[in-house]
């Protein structure tokens, strides 16, 4: 009973974050809004500086918003009863949106630069911009090959996973480094008289935004690094495989999880805890790994 | 004898991680050099551009470099055999030395603007830079307080060990995305004539500075996060804790890697792996923790 109160108390513990995030999430799409709206040319797309503004609109909504939900969606412990398969095509879906959002949100500003004359790709927010993009599109064709696709074997899905979900973390974090300087560039050039130093109400608004942008970006890497968080292995997966061998990448690191309060140098609290989990599993029914 | 040359191997792959990281933080400390000494006005402290110029090159050798090394100072595979005691006074020291330049940096700034009468504290840059150093020495005292000092029980120092693994991480990642603020910034105020959209050499490089303190961060996280490259727990602290209970933070990680290759569900596996691990205990020796 006390540690089924536990989990409830965690579980309360991850909505908290889980609403907080989707709350700094949105609050940043409606301030990329207002910013747009009320202090800027809103939205078009002609070649004016109306244009240019779906870059900020698209890169919060798709490249930050929609990623970092598509990096937690397998942690959702209502989801843990779907197949993986299903979870799978649904992280692959949004991270294909939040890709075509982040590409259209480029064009945008070339499409911008080339109608105004002004040069592409000459400073550093455009340059790792760019990089992560690429490494974003790399980083879905690779998973969607390897993880998706049934036919990459176990051994190189285990060997991959650890490299797919630290990239992914990082990218996301780049990703948010580089809103931070186009922030930065976009408030430089457009504030004149008062400039961006004399902290109009535009900047102050703005420099919330990119604080909200860094919230949001902690409390999706606090919830996508906390290993008891993670969606359980397959009880199938768990029997069948053999001594010693990990089924999937996922499943590695919950292994780790699980066994972390079991003391192996003590055998009978093992099998106890081995006990404790197989209850758990039959608990949850039958879960399918692909 | 197969497990023994995949060890060798893994520590190859660490030590090629290290090596780089050391040269992309060493090459970054010298181009903020050459920045600021071939196309800037070199350092001083008397007001000037010059003594603004001292902000970029604290930042990148003392919160950049400094710290990354005092977050990965525990995995060094030869700093195993020293005292966990004395290991937190590097880290500790080197946090502290990285907190000092880190505060130096940015009375230069202040100095630099309050003789020019620039005002201070309203870009992006500054709220989240001054953010992450307030942060960074909240960091430093809780854990002088909970970690070194012997008087915090060993329950709250587990409670706390993943906080402070993961907000040390996060700190680290927003001063590096503060400083490409920061760059993006000074490019655009410095360069004039030509501008920082006519890509000058000076803009040229800085961009690569930029990039290169990315790679330095991502080098640094990776080898932070990779579980099996964890100081080991220590022997004494294995065998007398109580069964279900951990020693200390660090440790819990360490038993969960240690764990991740045995099958729970199969008991004489675990108990070969329980021995082979002891084995591993005796060859390295005694260790104290904390």
């Amino acid at each position: 009973a006390r540690c089924r109160a536990r989990k409830m108390e965690d579980y309360g513990r991850f909505l908290a974050l889980l609403a907080s995030s989707l709350l700094v999430g949105f609050v940043s799409v409606i301030l990329s809004l207002v910013w747009v709206f009320h202090y800027r040319e809103g939205l078009s797309w002609d070649g004016s500086p109306a244009e240019f503004n779906w870059h900020p609109v698209l890169i919060i909504t798709g490249f930050v918003f929609i990623q970092g939900i598509a990096i937690i969606v397998y942690r959702l412990p209502w989801t843990w009863k779907c197949s993986k398969l299903l979870m799978k095509f649904i992280h692959a879906g949004l991270n294909t949106i939040a890709m075509i959002l982040a590409i259209v949100s480029m064009v945008a500003v070339f499409d911008f630069h080339n109608a105004k004359n002004i040069p592409n790709m000459y400073s550093l927010h455009s340059w790792i911009g760019l990089t992560a993009v690429i490494f974003y599109s790399l980083q879905l064709f690779l998973g969607f090959a390897v993880f998706l696709l049934p036919f990459a074997p176990v051994r190189l899905r285990v060997a991959l996973m650890p490299i797919h979900v630290y990239s992914g973390l990082a990218i996301f974090a780049t990703v948010i480094a580089t809103a931070l300087m186009g922030i930065t560039e976009k408030l430089i050039f457009a504030l004149k008289n008062p400039a961006y130093s004399a902290s109009p109400p535009e900047a102050t608004l703005v420099n919330c935004l990119g604080l909200l942008l860094v919230i949001f970006g902690s409390l999706i890497l606090w919830m996508a690094s906390r290993p008891h968080w993670k969606r359980p292995p397959a009880e199938n997966a768990k029997i069948l495989r053999p001594i010693g061998a990990t089924p999937e990448g996922t499943e590695v690191e919950s292994t780790m999880t699980n066994s972390s309060n079991a003391d192996k140098s003590d055998l009978r609290s093992n099998t106890e805890a081995a006990r404790k989990q197989n209850i758990k599993f039959d608990e949850a029914g039958q879960r399918s790994t692909m």
